[in-house]
């Protein structure tokens, strides 16, 4: 790809449109924005922009797209693969700076957002209002606006569904500048192919999101979470299925082991309510009475105790719930902070497949004498499995990785599963992506990317 | 558009397919085939092909394709937009032929299911599983296939969405005979662009679905339904934003007025359970408890009273709720029944502006001296208005039905609507539509049809 190299007349361009103190170039440009949080890229772009509203975001990219200059749209950099990092330099546009609450409806059930607005400024928001945004990732300091771009799932997939799920309406700026609605707030809509769906989960590669309607729910009155013991993990992760089957209606399923509590409690330096065990389950049910939970709960219950559970703990209080999910919002720093370099498979089988899938990465950890640690989704089949490199050589760590790494996406494949359940493709998931689509569907990709950007200047180089 | 027109060569190749007996030509075809159930348009295939495998789709589609032959997919033909009419002769796959329930599996919460299958099929079989699924247009005897490719939304969209919430993955045959699948048993994905969710919704325009995965809930163990007379339509309708806003979660709400249930008694020949009053609201709750729906509609039934309602009629019986459901399921019927042929908008706006569309209808009546009727989704903002021909002139009906759609389309603009809830665009909304996204989108559209379907054999002149 033959970009132009930025130079002075680019940058008093974007000083003109952003002002002095918004366009930031070599040493004034930190490093966290050389990288993300774990894709184990490094580039810098060769200019960043704090913009603060679509109008700078059009005016950028109508003078990029005539000056073929690449653009990296970049919220918190929270990603794990790739997905914000400048992998040819040129303009990072930083969106976190546009982070504003633009407006509630509680008529139509809906609040306006900027892309740079955290994940945990929304519920907060909604939540004082007696409002729910359903959608709940592990990672509370994302923007909302890279939520919509991997389509993040998060703890309440299984009862809530997705991102995709809670967008209404995206106002996006396209790679040649111009500024499009699409949806909006509406419940229906069946007018034209859905360009909202097809920029949610697109990664940055077809438009630069600079507006959401975000749909809402009544905010439940209760919730309680289920602590479950068992002797191992497989024995934990095969009662999922029953639960499902039992027609229960869990708002989240989590599996964790020892390890990885030990991990968290090191980490966080507060204790977990009980580590005695080598896995857990971990449940959460919500609604508006106690009965109406109880008897969702006491169900399931039965079933854990029948298939071997070694106990049941109810966490009813506040501070309990608490405990335990900031150690479930910990696991991933947690296990980073245990090695030296780590990377991530995050792939989703369908839900009666994961104990197969654990199992086989635990096997793996004694074919490729290589520490394998996971946790995940196993009420929605999403895995996050995190091979460590520990003390290996670079040499070593590159080849057990590689050959670790297929093994999982040929096992995710054969189960019926996706390269990615909710972190996206990025740079670094690129080859996974192609060998899991094969020909016919990638070019239907590349085919969609190019009628969207024909220059390529918008993120070039991810998804595919 | 230059077609190669079907000669006895292109006839044998298809009995080579698919046998004699499922090729039809000529006088073969029922007249049913050459429109659907509204859209004033009317033309023949040139031959209809009913099809019992992906692989004959396939076949067909990839001779298509070489030859440059244009192919309409179909349904049960029960569209109201065109959608379904061979508008450029050809051929015609029947779809509706490939009717198996494939697959339930109750560990992942999914059915799998060909595109012919009924949609009252469905939910009598996985009822009878204690299964659910949420989507309910009310044409029962649509296809599951149709209902995808229109993103069929329906009364349970309130609370539960839309069809493309519940479609988990998708088998299709590309325009030049390829078949690929998209999504799979999945709860997450974020592995490249949502083609699924680009295919849910394009009217056949893009691919041909031949087979479909989708989601199940749990059946909730009770429903209960409301009727709540009104002494006029606008306070009725302005009810609803605040039972949103209350934070009660209905199943349904949907509007009604005396003129409609009069002409549904008429032609079901029964009585619905009051046509006493001028307008109503009909709304249903459901759950797993009588105590927990109960909490929910005693709320509401409130609002409603101080809000101007006559009374609240509560339906706890099967009887019961079985005669009002099934007047709401014939109105359409009735209405067209009532007329000498009429033309429909199914707009979509936000909820809180549906009094203000609905009040907008009824002055056109007046200003045009032509009868309009309405019905519709108050809860999500879907409405159903008809204008009626009755014994006006061919170019009064053309004149008139003109000026009422401009206005109507326009006011849903205006109001932050969409040109189709639930319909879709087929060929007879397409100025509409073109209208409603202007030029950049509307080429945007054209750029993904074009990367899909070069030669624009698959389903021409609809959507774009």
């Amino acid at each position: 790809m033959d970009y132009k190299k930025i130079d002075k007349k680019d940058i008093d361009f974007l000083i003109s449109v952003c002002g002095k103190e918004r366009v930031l170039v070599d040493d004034e440009i930190n490093e966290d924005f050389s990288h993300d949080e774990l894709a184990g890229i490094k580039r810098y772009p060769d200019v960043l922009v704090e913009v603060r509203s679509t109008e700078e975001v059009s005016k950028i990219m109508k003078y990029a797209y005539e000056n073929n200059i690449p653009v990296t749209p970049r919220g918190q950099g929270t990603g794990l693969v790739g997905g914000a990092v400048a992998l040819h330099g040129g303009i990072m546009i930083n969106l976190s700076t546009m982070n504003r609450i633009l407006e509630l409806d509680e008529e139509n059930l809906t609040v306006t957002v900027e892309p740079g607005v955290l994940l945990m400024e929304i519920s907060k928001f909604v939540e004082e209002h007696d409002l729910f945004y359903p959608p709940d990732p592990g990672e509370k300091s994302a923007t909302i606006g890279g939520n919509i771009n991997t389509n993040a799932g998060g703890m309440r997939a299984v009862k809530y569904g997705v991102t995709r799920d809670y967008i209404r309406g995206l106002e996006v700026v396209l790679p040649n500048g111009e500024v499009i609605e699409v949806g909006g707030k509406v419940v229906k809509n069946s007018s034209g192919y859905s360009l909202k769906d097809l920029f949610v989960g697109s990664e940055g590669t077809l438009g630069i999101v600079t507006k959401a309607v975000l749909r809402l729910l009544p905010l439940p009155k209760k919730a309680i979470s289920l602590l479950i013991p068992f002797p191992n993990l497989e024995m934990a992760i095969e009662t999922v299925p029953r639960i499902i089957k039992s027609k229960a209606i869990p708002t989240a399923v989590e599996y964790m082991v020892r390890d990885v509590i030990l991990a968290s409690e090191e980490f966080l330096g507060k204790k977990f309510p009980d580590n005695s065990a080598d896995a857990y389950l971990l449940l959460t049910f919500d609604g508006n009475s106690k009965e109406e939970i109880e008897n969702a709960y006491e169900k399931v219950a039965h079933i854990c105790l029948d298939a071997g559970a070694l106990d049941v703990l109810i966490s009813n209080t506040e501070e309990r719930q608490e405990s335990i999910w900031s150690a479930r919002g910990a696991f991933l720093e947690a296990i980073k902070a245990s090695t030296t370099e780590m990377d991530e498979c995050d792939v989703v089988v369908p839900r009666n497949r994961v104990a197969e899938f654990v199992k086989f990465t635990n096997d793996l950890q004694k074919e490729f004498d290589i520490r394998i640690r996971s946790f995940g989704h196993a009420g929605d089949g999403n895995l996050h499995v995190y091979v460590l490199k520990d003390d290996l050589s670079e040499e070593e760590w590159k080849e057990k990785l590689s050959g670790v790494f297929k093994a999982m996406y040929d096992k995710a494949e054969e189960l019926g599963g996706q390269v990615s359940g909710e972190h996206g493709i990025g740079f670094a998931k690129k080859p996974y992506l192609e060998k899991s689509l094969g020909n016919l569907r990638m070019q239907l990709l590349k085919n969609i990317k190019q009628s969207f950007d024909p220059k390529n200047i918008l993120n070039p180089g991810k998804v595919c």
